[in-house]
């Protein structure tokens, strides 16, 4: 996310001999100068995953046709799932919180210091406790409340107003509220959640009293795209910590919250420099 | 299991004051000198934890009067539920072991080399493919098939041998057959198992296989005490590893190997030198 | 630094027989509920290290008589190091800062979250840079700007800042200056800093590119006291990330502030909370 | 190190545009399966880096003229420091080991068990003490003592043993003896070394007392190619564990243990399977 005269080629298909050289030729015969190549063929399911960057400062072929000669000459031949990113557009991200604070301020930190370089647009809560933080930042505070009975009907704002501030990705830091597949399906992998636990370990709420119960000696948060079924979407980042005995419940949500607001920022970071691939409901990190 | 001439106390109890002043009063009272104290209080259970250990030379207590007097004096007016152990026995340790090699010759080695100063006085497997590695160190094999069909009668074998030999511990060495509930409650909280992922996650046949189709970040390992319930047992050790989309699924099995092996000894040091208190399904390792 | 209603004695001594019973009985004939008791010996240098947590609630001797009860009946008998420190007291904590933002801005929003139960009376930097930030808090924030001709004399404006306001402990956010022993020994154990590195590797500037020069496959981040030896005061935390030639410099550095921050974080927390003991050059974390 | 019938071009150059396409081209025009592909672009130093293999099965250039091929179309072309290594070779891995059995018994247990397809034609050492471990599995085991006055004569007879069984690698499993600038010559890049801590921290001898006396919160394992400068090769493979105050250095020497012969496993592992670039004293490790 720092931003750059680069486009990037994010594209899997089922692996075949070839594609590399087909790629690496249709850059290299318009002039583009290739300043990172990643690729990698899964042997277990077959399918070959590719994310190449290039400069471009003479590339031969203009931005608004690049991506219909990369369809034709490439893409349509090897049946690939692909998109093609420019570095120059500043991703703009909208954040969902409720009570917790911890990866809501990380956010904003990293906004505010210039560390990701990002518009946020909006922030959307179903509480007013942040509004003043929101405020101090001059980002616009939506608060939207949120429970069974309203929630179709409050989303359909919230669609209203996250389509209207056109963003990339909605970040739920610690949005303690079930998404219906209305919006799910709305920005289908643009939302990312972060679960606080080591998925698939410990679905669901309240994870660090059942890790507490299980009496596991690592505890872990990880970060996902959101699909309809819960806590069960492709995951981008995960990490973990040690515990033991001496880590009450307390302890581990103190403990917790760090490694929330990391592992979070982590995924965002890899989604905002177009380093995710998803297929089969898996991602591919580059 | 560095054997020596130490006696040690493992306790839990229903937290209340006055409980580590009583047991250290009792031990100093009878020239006891401790050389290592641990407890801890579970404020989410109101449980307390102690272990203590302590040079037997100078003790006032006569060995074989220890406990009767530990029991009367601290363990019933504090209601716990306790033992004690003398250092200078050599643990005998019974090894049970499939087709995968690794966390067994891990095992062996320790043994061998003097790492771990303990007896092996039979290896149980329904193979007979380690027969001459065991050969080779002069350790009884006794190759014992099982299938459903003669399952409960084979164990009647090997409950037999295990009592005969006088184990204190039996180590399922990627041991891949069920226990019944004959043999797990003939020695309970004495058999300790390696499950091949980090629990609760991946519970079961084939968690790699699992693992890798979730796509998580992180892979694990998992020793247990054995109870009835399938990889449900108090986790007594547990360690992780990064993966990435590049680890295939016998890249994971591969890696895998060496966090089983290293998990698994973890999980039979911490037992084998009194570190263990169990209470809840839970573990307390001191 | 969740405050409450208790009172901690931190205290080491050459190791002896009685001391933990001296302490309990001490605490138990006044009436005090230990809620927590950490205690250890180093076998190798045959010191004894004690924390021990009770509620004042109900507690025989007066807060201000203590201190004098407990020298007086156990730490002058056992030549202790101790300090007993009231949970009812809201740390004051000042920042240095320079150009970095990360630690400083985690830290603030440990503070304005409420995560962190503590007063920042001011902030100090060689640069203009975070003052709006600081303005946002509501916090002073003083620029004194720093080098070789002008370090003693501006030194001398800071602790007399420093004391000014009281403070309890000084973070030193990536604060890129060097101290002189004149604010350091005016502040013993009491300034913490942040080094982008394991240390005792790379040691001095610009670890990150020494630690790539290296080919290290991991790098890390070490939060300790300051001493008059550059790098060298007592360790408090560390934490490592695996790194691969894939990481560049520049990514070393994105990724070494996550830690650096966490790192620093944990410190701090952990002497806040009156868990550190400090000897011989080296710290005992309960 | 599953052999199969492969063949693996490793190679590094300055980079330039063309490189990948070059490479595979010349695979894919003699209708070489390419099953892996792996490439690296350092762009802190610009040099270029490359793994390929390939399946021979119909690859249209007989093997025994693959390097000249090679060499005259693409290597020398780039400048390349280069090697081609044909997967159905089985590795001949000498031993060396002094007193410490860990990582020796670790290395026989994964090639006796077979995950290691390897041969070992010897095992030296300054030691008799492993003779019979060698003598059960059939592994010549050659004693020859070692010190400074007759370190170069005795160094001789182990070159020559060395080259007569044609080894491909030389492990030191803890071998406790200063290689000369002799022996190393003789095999650059082909000692693999483990040192018992995270290099470039505690270089030299006894580095957990090291560690211990500094009192720091990880310590760890360096797997590493040896060179002239002590404990300052190419490193392979690191890794760390957590340490507290509780860790005796004896406890410490424990725990290393473990880390020690899994860190240089891992570090054999790569170079077995061609996987370690090596490039100013640093390595890539695909």
């Amino acid at each position: 996310m720092t931003r750059k005269d680069t486009a990037i080629i994010l594209a899997h298909c089922p692996d075949q001999k070839g594609i590399i050289a087909s790629i690496t030729d249709f850059l290299l015969n318009n002039n583009g100068n290739i300043i990172s190549l990643d690729q990698h063929v899964d042997r277990d399911n077959g399918e070959f995953y590719i994310r190449v960057e290039w400069e471009l400062e003479g590339f031969g072929i203009p931005q608004e046709k690049t991506e219909d000669f990369f369809k034709t000459l490439i893409a349509d031949k090897f049946n690939m799932q692909w998109k093609i990113a420019f570095g120059d557009a500043k991703p703009r991200v909208a954040i969902m919180v409720s009570k917790y604070g911890h990866c809501f301020y990380d956010i904003l930190s990293r906004y505010d210091s210039g560390d990701w370089d990002i518009e946020i647009p909006l922030i959307i809560s179903n509480h007013d406790k942040f509004k003043p933080v929101a405020e101090r930042l001059d980002i616009p505070y939506y608060h939207i409340k949120k429970n069974k009975d309203i929630r179709a009907e409050q989303e359909k704002k919230e669609i209203e107003l996250l389509k209207e501030h056109n963003v990339d990705v909605i970040i739920l830091a610690r949005y303690m509220q079930i998404l219906t597949g209305n919006i799910i399906s709305t920005f289908p992998n643009q939302i990312i959640n972060i679960h606080h636990s080591s998925l698939p370990a410990f679905v669901g709420a309240d994870p660090y009293r059942s890790a507490y119960k299980r009496g596991v000696k690592f505890m872990g948060a990880t970060g996902h795209y959101v699909t309809e079924e819960l806590d069960a979407g492709p995951i981008i980042s995960q990490d973990v910590i040690p515990i033991t005995h001496r880590d009450s419940i307390k302890e581990m949500k103190r403990k917790g919250k760090d490694i929330e607001k990391i592992v979070l920022a982590n995924a965002v970071w890899a989604h905002l420099n177009h380093r995710v691939l998803i297929h089969e409901n898996k991602t591919v990190v580059f």
